[in-house]
């Protein structure tokens, strides 16, 4: 439980109320309930305002007018709002080092650290102050851990790969494996051994089973504030901007570099090779079957149907090229006939 | 080895042949091998099971007068299969905590509990009667398990989630991850932190590698009966209904609502904040853009063809509005020609 | 560090310069570095050649005229370059079996194993010689591994599941896990034991988070030479021929063929049951909807636009079928028109 006056302290924000009374955490404002902290972030949800049932409401001074119950009025009630799920989160307050975690003597653990059961830190590993390292995380030799970083239970990093602070990798996770990289000699697949690593950025947080390759020859790079879903696969030499964005599934072929603040939705895939613009947007399911150059907002597919309807269309679309022609066959028969 | 008798005993058909002959497990009616069970679901398979080396047959009674060899009339082929199935799976009789097991003390395991080597339980977990949870498998402060569900190898489950009865869950999912909830500030992501839960009904199974996210205010909801295939993802604030399978590598974005008895073929992609209604059916890699209010069948997307063929189309596609503006634009000339 | 002459000698190629020069590593062409080796795969890179910084390039014999710099003439510089990469993999020479390891009594272990910390190994499980076991594995009860195989951190192999020699299985993967098979019964999913097993051949490399389930009554296949990148789905009854290569995040669902020496790149899916021939190459994010007969090179999908283009052609789709009828209408009174 927190009280409302802590909240409205650690948001920095003008409360008008009791700041006494205490709440257990948040409830969405289309479903508010006694006990817990709310918040509006457009002027489209005002009708959920009205009725609300929360103890208090984050909001815009605009919107104070016709709140029924106490608020706290900041700028931007969304950042507000993040901000204060600080408050409820869950700290495990032990610091500890598990006995049955295996830790190689060489490695250098910082103050303040937390390693859980069966966790296993290989050579020469250097984790900084105040981490936490999951249950079955593993860590191989030489990895660098920057301060305040959380590697969630069962994380694999690769040796020889670094991350920096504040970094959250979710379970199942794996930082370093190797970049799909083979010579085809004579029909066989020879393995090119990926020789770079993954160097990660402060403030990066990164999905539960995504995977992010190690470099074949450079490195791999995650740069600062980039944020990684579940499920994404980061391929061999990629480079991914400052801030960048990238949503669950996603899949970004080798050597792909992304630029800064981009932000890219679901099952997108990158063919390998491309650049990509800053400030890019892209819808979910996008095909990127080239560089992207100009800033903006771009994608690709095809709508959802009623499957009778779609198969009709699906099948046209390979008389795609032959409609075209015959549109402008037409177009040139009808001029003749015309010009006649 | 099981005997004819005892499978038809175990699904409750009527065997005609000898009750004492042994077989190891099935095969497949189109390569059915001696010393198996096989069955035949479809009329279509008769001419495979006119020759078949199978020791016995599970079929409906319409498909006996042409089997060469003992078989079990049923009603439905394909559950009586289904069922026979459950007296070949090798059971693990031992019922054991491995002592490398980390098990925190305040931990409620119930009785007839497996749990194997090195798997982590974290503070105030339960776990219900006739579990069986695999090596590597960790499990956070406080979920809850029900009763006789299996948890294989290196699953991951997060802090306070909860998962029904008979639940199966196979390696590498990882159930109560953080959403990807971010506020941009200033250009910043700012982390949201998820205070929501993962819960799990009744006789659920999660595939390989599959993540399920964390609610950021309220649950993610899995309910009764839901199947889920390998590599998916579930975001945050989902809600699958009943009975509802989805096949692997599915992408469900954030507070995706889905109905009961849907069946959602692989790789297709949920936009977000979407409804799905009861009973809708999704062909494979379907793009499901907006919400889905009738039952019934969906797709999108484009056939696959020989690469050169699909260039000119792909090509085409920008064209796609201004070739259907040319057409109207040719019909309106020639109505008006014919006019003339 | 290497020589130039360990470098040439183990690559069988031709060296003009000082044998006794050391090189770190390598560095790629466009961005080559003192103290590396590089090399040029295209005459299109010659640019590149001329200005280069390397200490040596392995370069085939018509583009030795420019070189500035020492260099090893080969036949094929990429396959040469993947040989080389062997010179410069860290060994761990260590071999030995961590005091943690959980291994049943009933194993056997091959000469010269190397089992990392906290890897458990059940019953009857056959390891061979030379295998590499990493961290936190866990394999099932009766899992054989032929000779020289490397499993790297927290890979799971369900109980009965084959390896041949000299794989390579990234962090993450699971092998083994059921197939997704369930009969319908009066709208409840009735579990299909999954009673058949993974097999896989020789010098196969699976990549991390990648799931192939085990058969439902036979086996899935996966054949020699085989290379799967990360997050990949094989279904049960997957059969996958020699040398095939399957890039990231592509979906196979069960009981595909996908014959030899195919191609495919990643987010594709195959839509089940389906047979792909030898030698098919794939371009990403196909949609193989129905069988391959034919080698050859294949696609589907749509172009990446700027979303306001794409939205237009988008909605336009849903009217492809009524456009090519309204264009074959528009034809026939052309036709008339000019009959008169």
């Amino acid at each position: 439980m927190k009280t409302v006056g802590e909240i409205a302290e650690h948001i920095g924000g003008q409360l008008k109320g009791d700041p006494n009374r205490q709440v257990s955490g948040f409830s969405p404002l289309t479903n508010s309930r006694t006990e817990t902290a709310t918040f509006i972030t457009s002027t489209k949800f005002r009708k959920y305002l009205k009725s609300t049932n929360a103890t208090v409401v984050i909001l815009k001074e605009s919107d104070s007018d016709i709140c029924p119950v106490d608020y706290i009025i900041v700028e931007d009630p969304y950042f507000a709002y993040a901000k204060a799920t600080e408050l409820f989160v869950n700290q495990n307050s032990e610091v500890a080092i598990a006995p049955s975690a295996v830790i190689d003597e060489s490695a250098s653990i910082g103050q303040g650290v937390t390693v859980a059961a069966n966790a296993v830190i290989g050579a020469n590993v250097t984790i900084g102050d105040g981490c936490s390292i999951g249950a079955g995380v593993v860590l191989g030799d030489g990895v660098e851990i920057g301060c305040d970083s959380t590697l969630n239970a069962n994380v694999t990093i690769y040796a020889g790969c670094q991350l920096g602070e504040r970094a959250i990798i979710h379970s199942g996770a794996v930082i370093g494996a190797d970049g799909f990289g083979f010579a085809n000699h004579q029909g066989v697949w020879v393995k090119i051994h990926q020789l770079g690593r993954v160097v990660i950025g402060n403030d990066v947080e990164i999905g539960a089973n995504t995977a992010v390759d190690r470099g074949a020859i450079d490195d791999t790079i995650i740069e600062n504030g980039v944020k990684l879903d579940n499920q994404i696969q980061i391929g061999h030499n990629c480079h991914i901007g400052e801030n960048t964005a990238i949503a669950s599934s996603a899949a970004v072929a080798g050597s792909t570099t992304i630029g800064k603040n981009c932000a890219i939705a679901g099952l997108t895939g990158f063919f390998g090779h491309l650049e990509v613009a800053d400030n890019v947007t892209l819808t979910a399911m996008s095909a990127v079957t080239k560089s992207i150059k100009e800033p903006g907002h771009y994608a690709s597919g095809t709508p959802l149907q009623p499957y009778r309807d779609w198969q009709k269309n699906f099948t046209r679309f390979k008389q795609l090229d032959e409609m075209s022609r015959r549109i402008k066959s037409l177009e040139k028969e009808l001029t003749e006939l015309k010009g006649n």
